[in-house]
């Protein structure tokens, strides 16, 4: 089959024929449709320090996708061949303390496709049973390929807890874009998003963000306390991983205030945290991945409800053949996100 | 001043002229634009069983309203003359272990106006600053009035907590009424609708359920878990307090499901306890009145946000003198909601 | 091997000899050493309706238990021969909403051991390895043998949320009795303790209660609100089913407090709901089972720690072929908890 | 009366003759009888930067305290002349979104006594009735003292959930002394201190901690884990506000678990944000004061039930005269509590 490859240890990728993967008795072949590229993808092509300490070539990469079951194990259960599925990405052991006590999104031994075991930017893939999600006949194909992103912003909004709630939202990369509508369909009733690439601001807006701000605008965090009655912002998701954009937005949040951080700071990030957690009573929330499989559920009742809508997130669906120019477009930024066409049973 | 007051221990009310009310040191005098009628203002007019054992004639009746502040006490510090307010009516003792520790709404000395203390069918109220809202003037005078029965529903659905979830309403009265586009604008991903009137359970489909049944549909359990997947609505919102009603909203939730009680059953209920809430693990919370002022925050929120719109719900808003219409029309059950204009310091 | 069975349909079990159960790839074959005996088992025994409607002889009953790994299937990973363990005796299907989302206490399609399938009043049991608790070396093998009933009251605790509360629990059978030792080393303030028979009181007082209390004591309920400063309890533990143990309990819970129920109504049950559940703004919360697997982590922490102490509660170790014998003292009302010797692979 | 004031902007404080407070309608006057000396205190004796910038003298200094109350204003409700009192030291708004909420705890508007106002150390002080303690009669006079930084220990504790959990607390100056009975009160399984304090870490493990490390121990974090199961702490307690401490506490810490901080760090602190919070699914509360009156009410109900001993961290109890030797054994570090005997209305 083909796939995209991480073969040696430097920039870039290898589109290739390899083996098709094995099924193990309670694993589930999936023939891949669509899948998503991630910012993490771009950060394994580009070859930087943290893909040198994690990834290991040769490597299939690639998390995000949607498909059509080609084979199961026989031990499998629940899946049949032909059911139109995504996958949890995140591979849980089981076995540690998290994994039983219904937190495996924290698993103390999680292998993620793509990453740690080959991923998904190929013509097939083997999962674990568990692991597999059942697409509600609704949900178009582009947008189920996305579901691990769309998820990752489900589980921030909802940790957060945003009904009738004001939100800063400060990073808008796919993710935070996602949040946008997200955050209004879990009924927030105010979402300000902040970034410092106009583009994306531009989309924020198109996506029912009440204000979309520059995180260098002058005055900026008098201005959103202006925008909430005074207090500061109920609820504040973090997606940019920006030391500044962090100390921004716990400025910007109310005594009492919840932050949910997703976004992953390269380095030590220094806080004050007497000014702005602990005199403040906040509540900061570390958010990893998506709640197993209760954002699952979550954000397939939202899809399904019709209460939010992908269309404008998702800028360029491509062929896998061109998947250099996609790397490329997802480099120069101008991308929010890019899906490629892997297999071609059918679109919809 | 005019008020309307039961005036003897019988069926209904009077409009006469009483003495203004005194104005504590703390007090705030508020001249009355617009007041709600509730449900139980009409208890009240018919002299029913609850009436006779609680109410002490003479008594102004009456608790949704909105007004301007005419006079405050030489101790008042956040209310001027000339606000437009609105008030929970619910007066706390400010005392007890529930006053003190955030939960004033369920104080074990409450006093209710129009019910243990004068009302708001009047020219003028007096009540004390704590209980007194200021309202955003983006709040119509009309939506304002009732902000206390918003206010219940309010409180029961973000107590129930909604955000992506698949609710039932078991009967939709006035606030069974509001509960819908309250609902949906905190995140309900599908809300389905019972009761016996057809004419509600029409309105409830414009106002956005996705569902509206008649309670005695055969079948009608197994067609609510048709409807969410098999397995049941996670949330249930009882405000009909039929016994019929809360055992088949109980039996329609599934299993770890949330149901919020707030409609108050005249007599005792028999429940199969094992069955719908042990085996179940479900939570089951009883919901007084309004959660102080945290509701009032969510309640302001959502209208100024434009997320809920009561257009259709105020079914009828009529002159001060027409009282006895509107207790005729109460009676009647063709009105949802009824408000009177009770001043005439302009009217939005 | 030699299994207590309830072979025909009618009073009473047989000890007849049977063959050992199957091991499939992903089970684990226990060898018992100790098993416990519950209420339910003397249901079992006596035949009663629910036995009837529920139970398909032939069946070896028993679902309390310790014992040692004699066998794993060639997919279990974690579990070893020789392993002292003890087991989550409900088997949940692992597919449905409940169980992917972290609640598989409440699984749609649980089976139970010793109800719907073979149980542990045998030599040996056969078990998923997901069910299986490896023991800390500081739990007695006796008390690993009901761990079962231990984490029921483990569980209800833990829900309600007892640290610095006061907590009234009605109904002090077994499973009551664990409940006082495991409230006051959750951080219980008070626990008052209610039943009608007077040895479970006095062993209550011996337990730790701080009150023990007839519920036929005239003014009863008052008598509870004078030792909890007026207000009321701010917990109960319900763990009798009995109707009218319901009603007192919840009349005894303060405004704003938590009620969680264990004991099984066998029959409907007549609420005041506006009294004692509306007004009040309790919450209620059903519990069942043992939350996989974090009951199990909190259960075995405490003992560990030296926390709890059930000496007391296991009035007898009996031998296995004695069962006739435990089962009239368990009719008879004397014993608290009982353990039967299954097997003799040493005793600690 | 006598007082001790801050009169001038540099180190000390002066003992003098100053006007009695005036009693508001709403003020009740207490003749102070005894007080504890806060760290706090100290800052302020020593003129440090932040009371440079935070303290205008002259100032009454002094938060810490009991005594009797001696005289009521006219609107005063619920406190009588005699009663035996205790009070909460931060006088909240009334006004704020947080303090109508049932947040004052962090109101905006917070004044807090012998810092923003006139404090305890002297013979009467005058306190809004809202903020006074009545206390049980089973509370010696030295603990009531001390209610304040026990109030913190106690939510501190309440606030992160302790219940069956396995603890960490960096840093055992005397809050954190006090957090390790108040933890195994409050349900603690394991409780681990850590300081670098020998004095401290003995009298730690007086107190009921498992474990007492010193923070400069080699391999710590690995010792942590190897006494939780491989897992990590489930919660922190961090009462040290050192930025090394910090760091230490959240590397101990488990994926899922909790860490409560309430030790305020002087500086800017820099933490890898991605490894201890956002990965590990960290919840990270802020905590501030005490939760009014929750934490009160839950403080009085373990001292009144038995469930905490003072004794040993009440290190010494002076006359208010010797003032000067007190501020310098806290300078010393070898007191852990020190409270002051300012009246002399009978000692308890």
């Amino acid at each position: 089959m083909r796939a995209l490859v991480k073969d040696v240890a430097g920039p870039g990728m290898t589109l290739k024929d390899v083996e098709k993967p094995v099924v193990g008795p309670t694993d589930v072949l999936i023939r891949v449709l669509k899948a998503g590229i991630c910012g993490t993808d771009g950060h394994i092509w580009n070859w930087d320090k943290w893909s040198q300490a994690r990834i290991k070539p040769p490597l299939i990469i690639g998390h995000e996708f949607m498909g059509v079951v080609a084979e199961v194990g026989n031990a499998v259960r629940a899946v049949r061949v032909g059911d139109r599925v995504s996958a949890e990405g995140h591979i849980s052991c089981g076995i540690c303390l998290l994994c039983r006590t219904g937190q495996a999104y924290i698993c103390e031994h999680v292998k993620i496709i793509g990453v740690d075991r080959d991923g998904c930017f190929a013509d097939y893939i083997s999962m674990p049973e568990n692991n597999v999600w059942k697409l509600d006949p609704a949900i178009p194909d582009t947008w189920a390929a996305v579901f691990d992103p769309l998820g990752n912003a489900v589980h921030t909004v909802m940790a957060a807890g945003v009904s009738t709630k004001s939100v800063v939202i400060t990073g808008v990369g796919s993710i935070g874009l996602m949040a946008i509508p997200v955050a209004r369909a879990a009924g927030a009733a105010k979402v300000i998003a902040i970034d410092i690439n106009p583009a994306k601001l531009e989309l924020a807006t198109r996506l029912g963000a009440d204000y979309a701000f520059d995180a260098r605008t002058e005055g900026l965090q008098q201005r959103i306390l202006d925008e909430t009655n005074g207090d500061g912002a109920d609820v504040l998701l973090e997606m940019s991983g920006s030391g500044a954009a962090i100390n921004l937005g716990l400025s910007a949040v109310r005594n009492g205030g919840r932050a949910a951080l997703l976004g992953l700071p390269a380095d030590n990030v220094s806080l004050n945290l007497a000014e702005h957690i602990i005199f403040k009573g906040l509540t900061v929330l570390g958010i990893n991945g998506r709640n197993m499989f209760e954002t699952w559920y979550q954000t397939q009742a939202m899809v399904v409800a019709g209460r939010i809508d992908l269309t404008s997130i998702i800028t360029h669906v491509m062929p896998f053949e061109d998947f250099g120019e996609c790397f490329a477009l997802l480099k120069d930024g101008k991308a929010a996100k890019i899906v490629m066409n892997i297999s071609d049973l059918g679109a919809r």
